[in-house]
């Protein structure tokens, strides 16, 4: 196949998919990253000192927690800002909060590991923070994403994801809002349930369709292997989900991590959540979802520098591959 | 100091700034890359054959090369494209060039390791190839950019850089430019004159201010000790630079790197050129740059999902650190 860009309609972005550069050698060999824990993990069952009191505990009231949300201890962003902060027109304080949900007491990795339990607490904490944070003025978005293996910009291996909400709607959403609203408008009908009914029609780039749920790798995927699980039914707001929903969600997930983990060696991996912004009456439009990226190749001075995305392997072909695991 | 959203207006994008993050733990001891070459290097001299011929050799007509532009053996774009290629208004072919700077026949990693004249000739390739790119009516924009170690996305590890040149304007290109043009119209004068002239004034961001170029951290500095190398006199086109700028203009680079080289232990880093696309007679009021970005931090969920970044060191503290060496 040659190359070719390609758009996506939900962020305006354009991405060059390029199968011929998946063969390029690469002399470095990165090879297994040094796993020594240098500290006891603050994160595992009976360190619970080492990191500040948890804002929520899953199963609620229970002896032994299996989900645990902590305050981030050198968060980026903190409701507390000094009276004299900056006033210019270029610069405003972080004002946010910076939470970690570390998702079993046990010593590991990635979200494959979990259990069903495990996996239903963690997703019903995302929607309960994001409950509970969007109801504060002073945010206006709440992004939950998780970073795994140190390639996926995790600092602590231990199996975690995190939030952090800010008093401004970070650009890719606040574009992708405009965008939905902008088609809801002119065609009275939601972008993203469009093309999933499209995707799930013409199957290439379906890799999971059940449950309620649909997951595919995007026509313009950035990322070697992205792929996004949405909902099929429309939804704009994700604390808004039914437990089952939920459940399906995150067992879903866990199933599209295997299916990395079956097809690649320990993959590095992120993913996160876009959902509707804060206090957005007019939000209608938006149709939450996860976005699941595994991070094989690197991000370097073309990707930062024209904003463009060059990716070696084409969403069929990464299609095919997850959709055959087991 | 307190964390803060900061506003860059070139490309009118938002940072939070969060020196307190930089203290954080990290768990993995990424250590030592791997070094070990799995084959003969390709760059070295003495293995030409195994690139493909060159589109440029500096000094032109020497015995012996110091700098060679070679087409990348495994290219992100190609100028064939099979008559087959996609139609729909979602897909374009990647029509476009992939070339290799290769900045020394000897086998050393970072720019700042290479001579006087080795730098000249590098940044006069940048020119000359940009000047012959420039006049193919399919090609719209040329990318030169630098991946230096594998943290910056290095494939090889032998000093070079790339220039990709595509039929498309890179996004971040076409945003600096609409915001640059609009600035100008508005005001009758460049936005980033403007900012180099406060920059300069406060001096609290300045590394350097010599030879006709300024280097500054920016205000909302995207990454940690992030640089951006100016010509102080407004200018829309590299290729118009004299060879005495592009000679002041790469040794101020190799400058830039030692200094980043001298504070921090091999830092991984990438630099880019940003310039006027080509075939724009209305592109005046662009100002060609280069931005110098190590990678000391990773590109994670939050970023990825959120198009936001969080830089753990301030750009005042940055320039301070940089200013100091030597």
């Amino acid at each position: 196949m040659d190359g070719e860009y390609r758009w996506d309609p939900i962020s305006d972005r354009w991405v060059i998919i390029a199968p011929g550069r998946a063969a390029r050698p690469d002399h470095f060999q990165e090879g297994v990253m040094a796993r020594q824990i240098v500290a006891p993990c603050p994160f595992c069952r009976g360190h619970e000192a080492q990191t500040p009191q948890p804002v929520a505990v899953y199963p609620p009231g229970a002896a032994e927690w299996q989900v645990r949300v902590v305050p981030n201890l050198f968060p980026a962003v903190a409701m507390e800002w000094s009276s004299a902060g900056p006033s210019s027109s270029a610069v405003r304080p972080a004002v946010g909060v910076h939470e970690v949900i570390i998702e079993a007491p046990h010593h590991v990795v990635s979200l494959a590991q979990l259990s069903d339990e495990q996996v239903s607490w963690t997703f019903a904490s995302y929607r309960d923070r994001l409950a509970e944070l969007g109801r504060d003025s002073r945010l206006a978005y709440g992004a939950i994403f998780k970073n795994a293996r140190a390639g996926g910009g995790a600092s602590l291996e231990h199996v975690h994801s995190q939030l952090i909400a800010t008093a401004q709607t970070p650009e890719s959403i606040a574009q992708e809002m405009r965008r939905l609203m902008d088609h809801w408008q002119a065609r009275q009908r939601c972008l993203l349930c469009e093309l999933l009914a499209a995707e799930v029609q013409q199957s290439r780039r379906v890799v999971l369709d059940r449950d309620g749920f649909v997951a595919f790798c995007p026509f313009a995927s950035r990322f070697p292997y992205e792929t996004w699980l949405v909902p099929q039914a429309h939804a704009a707001d994700f604390t808004a989900a039914t437990p089952s929903q939920l459940e399906s969600c995150g067992w879903l997930m866990r199933d599209l991590i295997r299916r990395l983990e079956a097809s690649l060696p320990e993959p590095a991996y992120n993913f996160w959540l876009h959902t509707v912004p804060f206090h957005r009456r007019d939000g209608a439009a938006f149709h939450w979802h996860f976005e699941l990226a595994p991070r094989l190749t690197r991000l370097a001075g073309f990707e930062l520098g024209s904003g463009s995305f060059i990716n070696p392997v084409s969403p069929e072909k990464a299609a095919q591959v997850l959709r055959q695991v087991r």
